[in-house]
């Protein structure tokens, strides 16, 4: 019988009544979520306890769909959960215990999801929400593909960071419902009482779409916002913090709306957030304070005191054994599993050196839910040894004659030795005392119960939270620990858990408690229950699947590494479910639906076999994949109406789980389908005066102003670039129109489609393919047409040339403009084009369109600056880097011909003959350097006197008919003069003492040294 | 174990999920009820079934008390119900069926309220809600006095008349935990988890209390209203009726935030609601609207087709029998059980003789549950009877050779006779022909089916309501009918409802199904089920147990008639409870301990023994509480901290009851001291300026202005009153002050109150005893002092001429500003005080303050009026309706001398020799009269010539020294002439032939004809 959506709320009212939470009600005002309700936002401030869950009506106006969409909606039902502090927090008696994962698991039991007949699964989400000053860390939960909660850790709130953390369970109920039913949509499904969802909600759906959309009065939204504000502070002002926080939801609501109108200009937006930010923050520590005042009336009884002390065995087995560490987590973030690998293989081999234990093989294992360490035939104890110990200064630790002073007694005495067995050595220049200290070696287990915290604790991730009173921070809660030497438990406590000798098997299988009888036998226990603990062959096995599926399909997947290594790491034991959708969302821009299976869903698609796409696409591994994903627009192969999504478990219910994720994706392509639809209304051309509503920059306006630059700048390259005259009119097109897209709903929503949907839409809009093809090209790294080169340069020489002269320059790791990837799209796009281009000319062109001054010194900044970034290109193409410094140093405003210098520099220097050659152009140089002289005075025959001082004048006459115009041509002419030079330091003396001799003869050396000007600069080359 | 305050929600939850209702949420904006959400206000509307239930926390920011009273908040917790169409609709196969009230004691019993422990009561209560244009009939549900309940059947919304009706059922859910828990307060009650109600909710409820009374910023509120309201326009233009609802609701709430902050004045109030109701009458009637179009998408299937026809007796015992016909109801409003018993007793004999049918005794009764009619010896059949029937004229019926017409055999043939029967008679001057129709007697069981429906019908009420879809109205809803003669069902429907044998029971025992076995049986089923039928037999079980039950402490009850025909009508089986209050309440004013004792929970009030109040407040009766109570201020003898509620049942629960009861009282008591204590922050005479928010009226200014015209006018009347030096001073300052209570909070709260607080407020502001009592008089008809007098009669005055000048003197039974009242309250003092007024010019003095003019005649309207009240007084008093015509005739403008006159006029019209005296006098009037003379010439003693016409002279001369000054003055005189008259009219001719004679008699009879003048006009009198 399907569920009702009632049903749904009752039962987990009953369920966390039951498990000791308040039960309340929704917020007496519009809410975008739970969080804002000061049930949550207050509460979970200061240190009191607060267990507590409620539906959520929520309101988000940029959501409505007119009650179009099977699942999105401008309200939509959570239900709220807040367990403070984390119900698994304080120390465990032994090994594992009940956290809030598990018991959130046990809810959705409770509402009949049976995690055997699904695929749920917990995909990272660092929940972040500026307007409130509030951050953490934890999960969106996905029931078959579909989000149907959000977990999260909360670390901070109101700007106030949270001690204890707080537990937040979201529960998306419609979502819930949904998949429960299995249905396709909302809106059929029984509300209650035999009423539907639909009936009750979708023409208000429609009428409040209509709303936010069409009607609501700007100049009135404004007005409220601000009396809102107004509102709030007097509150504040009076120490009212609840009527305070009531008309900071409002404003909130209110700024919504106009977000919805589309209102808001990227500037304005900023001002916005800073205002509500503070007010939120003022509220929240405004309430921190009173609770303070009052005393924490709810905090009723401190807390069980702290753990007892470690227990440390007594005896031991004698013999080497395997050691196994297993902590067990809470989800990691994909990249997380990598990042602790990474630490783990580094450290721990030092770590078994630093504690002298001998060990055999280390091997290193990481899934989302665990990181294992597995040590062979680690030995049982420490080797007894001797330690030299460096004590105070001798002066300090004897009088002269000899007699121990009290540092040198104290010294003595802490390491247990006699004064006599104190020695003076010299260390450093200085006199100190030393002593040998003999060690006994101690036992592994003392050893490692020890380091085990400490190798913990060093785990480092780029960003790690709270979640109990350990005040311990790592990725995610650490939940258990397996630490066994042979089949004895070496005993710690971090993070206030305890380890032991239990493990846990997957979550579909309700994460049971695995016993590991000996270290020995985990590999074997681990794998009985199912998991595969290496990545590599979690890799394979999904790559071996996928294919497979496609192949079913007579499809071919699109196997990316960047995807196929985070889907490796968000699951324990993959398994294939291929599924499909409509064929009509084919008729949707490639790249979006790409995108929304790649990043929305992390499914592999498939296309219709033929193409070589695969390869290649895992050739240019995942570090820019909207890039990547862009280049498959050429010669791609048509999309088949198919995805395969990886499971964590075995193939029990695979059915429903293929239907929750076609449910899903079908809903996301009914999205990106309204949003095009409503899109295409405008032609592009329409959408470019609203640019004017997004600005750039304050200093240097609007994207309407950028777009307008670009275009000027454009016109100048036309020539720079040897545009023909066709492609100078598309190039102006497509110039005017490459930054329109950015202000159409489906841009807004993906981001990462901004140019492949300007494409698609110039496309529909009429215009001429090459000019369509160019606005797409412009956020790839190296667009490929030259029209497209030409808005593409001109755009981000527009960043470069503004930002720089704004002050904006990055500096150190700081680069929130993306200059640095300007520069690289500046150079590289040269480069692969090999178009001669004079880039100050350029930097000088944009200069003059900017609405700032750009001093000179700035334009060689930003020249320099570009430099570098061509050095590191060049650098990453593999040629040497003397070889690209020596030519840099000489020639860096034209990329191109930089590297064609280089290539050419590169091959002389890989001649055999090369450290003659260059030993002679050095000689040459270098008695110049060490003249000071610049070699440039005119020769006087009269006072060449040797003979090899003429022959090498008549060689130079002979070869150097003028300034050479490149590398090779350089080399080939002092290739020819190598044996006269040779010849003329071996026979002549430079440094006559008559000066107009060593005048002369400096000259003379000085037409070879000065060959190289504005080609390379060889003394930067090794063996010079 | 006490319940907690979620439990309650979610046993809620689950009895009326099981019991077809969709659970929905609570409302995203700030609402005062739940009515506000959509779910009820638009649901209602329409055809379509909706049934549905939710919490709604419900905010009124006037009933914030900072967190201090035990269980009124600014946001109390509703749990809503509807019930659309009420559930008992639909014809019932027979006899009684669950209603929702049933089903509504049902969810108490679900909750763990126990009917027989409690005092469960449904007391009258007229819903309405002038903002959304809305209004219904039902009750408060009282549990131990407490509210816990609002139940309405809602008859419009919007303006829009609703069909079907739906039922709505409003817990407060605070109330419920408080009479659950059998707790003093609602802050120390659990919530849930271990959390109580206080710990989460009281710092806020302190907070916005604050804000909405202090903080909020009215200037700001008013820019949000008009934001709101345009808003709504907005929306409603484009037809979004849910996002225009929410605007309403923004407006509303924001609107009581002014509200709270004092800032509406009494006119602005009308124009704020105007427009809400305007803003929700579109609303609702788009809403209707939108429906049609959709359809009706929830009328899912026709209801049932209608019932089948009445089943009629085919055979029936012939002897007479006693009759019994029963209405069950549910609870009607006290009026109502008067009302509906005072029409059967009229409509009854009268309806026996029109249907032609003997009986016995009739006897009537009525409860709040049922209304009982009951007829011994009823016969079984009509009598067999000849009618006399008229048909057309003659001269249509035949021709005139008697031959008969087709008009005349048509009579004849409707009629069952032969066109011979028919014979020729006059009537009314024409001829029409008349036949003698035999009528067979029919059954009385098929005359009384017709009959009982129709009588049903007929009875009237002034508010009545419909309820499901038969259309018919009723005070409440009628669920049952009890009609048999003998033992036989009489057989009827009417109202949806089919009659039968079986009556229910008390309403504490569960309304237990009572079978009727034969009429006869019918009084003793009743009474054994604990019923008391007879309100008279009610009233004294009421009057006995109060009495004994103030003896146990010592006291006296204060029993008033209103109040015990009130409560006599508020239950069929009464028992007394007594409880106690907090003796620190009775520093409260006596009158607010009593008002509110009586007026809001109609409890008995108990005083120490000594007072005689008692007898003199039931002879007061209960026509004018205000005033009765306010006397009691007089003599009175201290109140006991004790109270007697009746109670509906037996004792059984008599403690929980008692318990209840007296935390509701306490509760009241708390709150009026809350109101007591912030008014006493401020002096009475600070308040003073604030009445320049209240409109008296638009034309007539503020009741600022209507003060400072009082005072005027009392600075006029101290001189025509009388009054001494201080009385002056002091009248002068009670004038000045008397409105000023009008803003206090505690008058807002309890408008009855009006005067007593001013009075309390005085003293405790230091004024002088004399002006406090005279601000305290100012309500009363009769004020006790002078002061009292003068202020009382300038206010009065100041309406009368004010009002009538601005066009709004009474018209027929409209009287909106009372000013009947007023006049009364003018006259009525100046007799009981006796003081000469002038009343012509009392009004000529208040026509000069007045902002607009009073013309000459308006003026004299206006004394006209008060005359008319004069005389109704003077009626009232038990003067003869010929005597004080005959005085008002001559003397009006002064009442205390117009009742003197009518005083003295009716002793001597009860003299012995009185029409003598009458006779005599009579006889010169009316031969003045005759003659068309003013009899007011000179005499001219030579023409005098008979002997009797000399002594007459003679006799006047003698006793007529001056017109008379008072009606004893001039009988007086008379009666000293009447020898005299009697001897002049036996011998002389008065109208002589010589005029001159003539003349000179006449001016002799006018000497005593005119001696009346200004006292009395005796042709008015009986007998003259």
């Amino acid at each position: 019988m399907p569920s009702s959506f009632q049903s749904i709320i009752l039962k987990l009212q009953d369920f966390w009544a039951s498990h000791g939470c308040l039960i309340t009600q929704p917020y007496y005002t519009q809410v975008g979520a739970g969080t804002m309700n000061p049930a949550t936002f207050l509460r979970v401030l200061g240190p009191e306890p607060w267990n507590v869950a409620y539906v959520e009506p929520s309101v988000r106006p940029d959501d409505g769909r007119y009650g179009e969409n099977p699942n999105r909606f401008q309200k939509h039902t959570q239900y709220q959960v807040i367990l403070k502090p984390d119900p698994a927090a304080g120390p465990a008696a032994s090994g594992v215990r009940e956290g809030p994962q598990e018991l959130y698991l046990e809810s959705l039991k409770a509402l009949g999801i049976d995690p055997r007949q699904h695929d749920i699964r917990f995909v990272e989400d660092n929940w972040e929400q500026p307007a409130i000053a509030a951050w953490g860390l934890g999960w969106e939960v996905w029931l078959d593909g579909q989000e149907i909660t959000q977990f999260t850790y909360f670390q901070q709130m109101g700007g106030v960071t949270l001690n204890p953390v707080s537990v937040e369970i979201t529960y998306g109920l419609e979502r819930i419902l949904i998949a429960l039913n299995n249905a396709k949509a909302i809106w059929d499904e029984e509300w209650g009482a035999g009423v539907t969802y639909g009936e009750i909600i979708r023409r208000e759906e429609f009428e409040h779409s209509k709303y936010y959309y069409e009607v609501a009065d700007v100049e009135r939204a404004r007005q409220m916002y601000d009396l809102y504000s107004a509102e709030a502070d007097a509150c504040l002002a009076q120490g009212l913090l609840v009527p305070a926080h009531d008309y900071v939801l409002k404003s909130s609501h209110t700024f919504n709306i106009l977000d919805a109108r589309g209102a808001i200009s990227v500037a304005e937006r900023q001002a916005f957030f800073r205002r509500m930010r503070e007010l939120a923050r003022r509220v929240a520590e405004g309430y921190e304070e009173q609770r303070k005042e009052l005393e924490y009336p709810l905090l009723k009884e401190s807390q069980k005191s702290k753990v007892k002390g470690q227990i440390l065995p007594s005896t031991f087995d004698l013999r080497p054994s395997t050691f196994i560490l297993e902590i067990g987590v809470e989800e990691l973030p994909a990249s997380d599993v990598d990042t602790a690998y990474e630490q783990l293989t580094q450290r721990i081999p030092s770590l078994l050196k630093e504690l002298y234990l001998d060990y055999g093989d280390i091997r290193i294992f990481s899934t989302p839910r665990r990181l294992a360490v597995s040590i062979g035939n680690l030995s049982p104890r420490q080797p007894d040894r001797e330690d030299l110990v460096k004590g105070p200064p001798a002066d300090k630790a004897f009088d002269k004659d000899g007699i121990a002073l009290p540092a040198g007694m104290g010294f003595a005495k802490k390491n247990n030795v006699d004064t006599k067995a104190l020695e003076v050595r010299e260390e450093g220049g200085g006199k100190y005392v030393f002593t040998v200290v003999k060690q006994k070696g101690r036992p592994t287990p003392e050893v490692l119960a020890e380091a085990l915290p400490k190798l913990i604790e060093s785990i480092k991730f780029e960003k790690s939270m709270r979640w109990n009173d350990s005040g311990v921070a790592f990725s995610r809660p650490i939940r258990w620990y397996v630490a066994l030497l042979g089949d004895m438990v070496i005993p710690f406590e971090y993070a206030s858990v305890v380890s032991g000798d239990i493990s846990r098997g997957l979550r579909p299988y309700d994460s049971p408690e695995i016993k590991i009888p000996s270290a020995d036998k985990y590999f074997d226990a681990i794998r009985e229950s199912g998991i595969v603990l290496d990545k590599e062959e979690r890799k394979a096995s999904i790559v071996e699947q996928v294919k497979q599926a496609a192949s079913l399909v007579g499809g071919q997947a699109i196997i990316e590494e960047g995807l196929l290594s985070e889907v490796a790491n968000l699951i324990e034991m993959p398994t294939a479910v291929m599924g499909g959708f409509d064929k009509e969302y084919l008729t949707l821009p490639r790249d979006v639906l790409i995108s929304v299976m790649k990043k929305h869903q992390r499914y592999f698609p498939v296309q219709r076999v033929g193409a070589t796409l695969q390869s290649q696409s895992v050739a240019l591994s995942g570090k820019d994949t909207s890039q990547s994903s862009s280049r498959l627009t050429q010669g791609e192969s048509p999309l088949l109406a198919n995805f395969i999504a990886i499971r964590n478990g075995d193939d029990i219910g695979v059915d429903t789980v293929r239907q929750g994720n076609e449910h899903v994706l079908g809903a996301r392509f009914a999205d990106a389908n309204f949003f095009v639809r409503e899109d295409l209304k405008l032609k592009l051309e329409e959408y470019r005066p609203k640019l004017s509503t997004l600005t750039f920059h304050t200093k240097l306006g609007s994207m309407l102003d950028k777009s307008e630059r670009i275009e000027k700048l454009v016109n100048d390259l036309i020539p720079m670039l040897g545009l023909e005259k066709d492609e100078a009119i598309f190039a102006c097109r497509a110039a005017y129109l490459c930054k329109a897209d950015l202000v159409t709903q489906m841009v807004t929503e993906m981001t990462s489609l901004q140019g492949i949907i300007g494409r698609e839409y110039a496309l529909r809009s009429g215009e001429q393919k090459d000019i369509a093809v160019a606005i797409g090209e412009q956020y790839q790294t190296v667009p490929q047409s030259k029209i497209g080169l030409a808005v593409t340069l001109a755009d981000r020489l527009d960043s470069l040339v503004g930002l720089f002269a704004a002050g904006l320059a990055p500096t150190g790791a700081k680069d929130p403009f993306g200059l640095r990837r300007s520069a690289i799209g500046v150079v590289q796009p040269l480069i692969e084009h090999n178009v001669d281009f004079d880039l100050a000319e350029a930097v000088k062109k944009s200069a003059k369109t900017q609405p700032i001054e750009v001093k000179d010194d700035v334009q060689k900044q930003i020249l320099e600056f570009i430099t570098g970034r061509l050095k590191v290109v060049l650098g990453d193409l593999g040629y040497k880097h003397d070889v690209v410094d020596a030519v840099l140093a000489e020639q860096s405003a034209n990329p191109a011909a930089s590297v064609r210098a280089v290539k050419q520099l590169q091959s002389w220097t890989e001649r055999e003959d090369w450290s003659s050659i260059l030993d002679g152009y050095a000689r040459c140089v270098r008695i110049l350097k060490s003249a000071g002289a610049e070699g440039n005075h005119k020769i006087n025959q009269k006072l060449l006197v040797e003979a090899e001082e003429k022959n090498l004048h008549e060689a130079i006459q002979k070869n150097v008919k003028a300034q050479p115009a490149n590398v090779d041509e350089f080399l080939n002419v002092v290739l020819k003069l190598i044996p006269s030079i040779t010849a003329f330091f071996d026979k002549v003396l430079v440094m006559a003492e008559d000066q107009k001799v060593k005048q002369n003869r400096l000259a003379l050396v000085g037409q070879i040294g000065n060959l190289s000007h504005s080609l390379a600069d060889l003394s930067r080359l090794e063996g010079f």
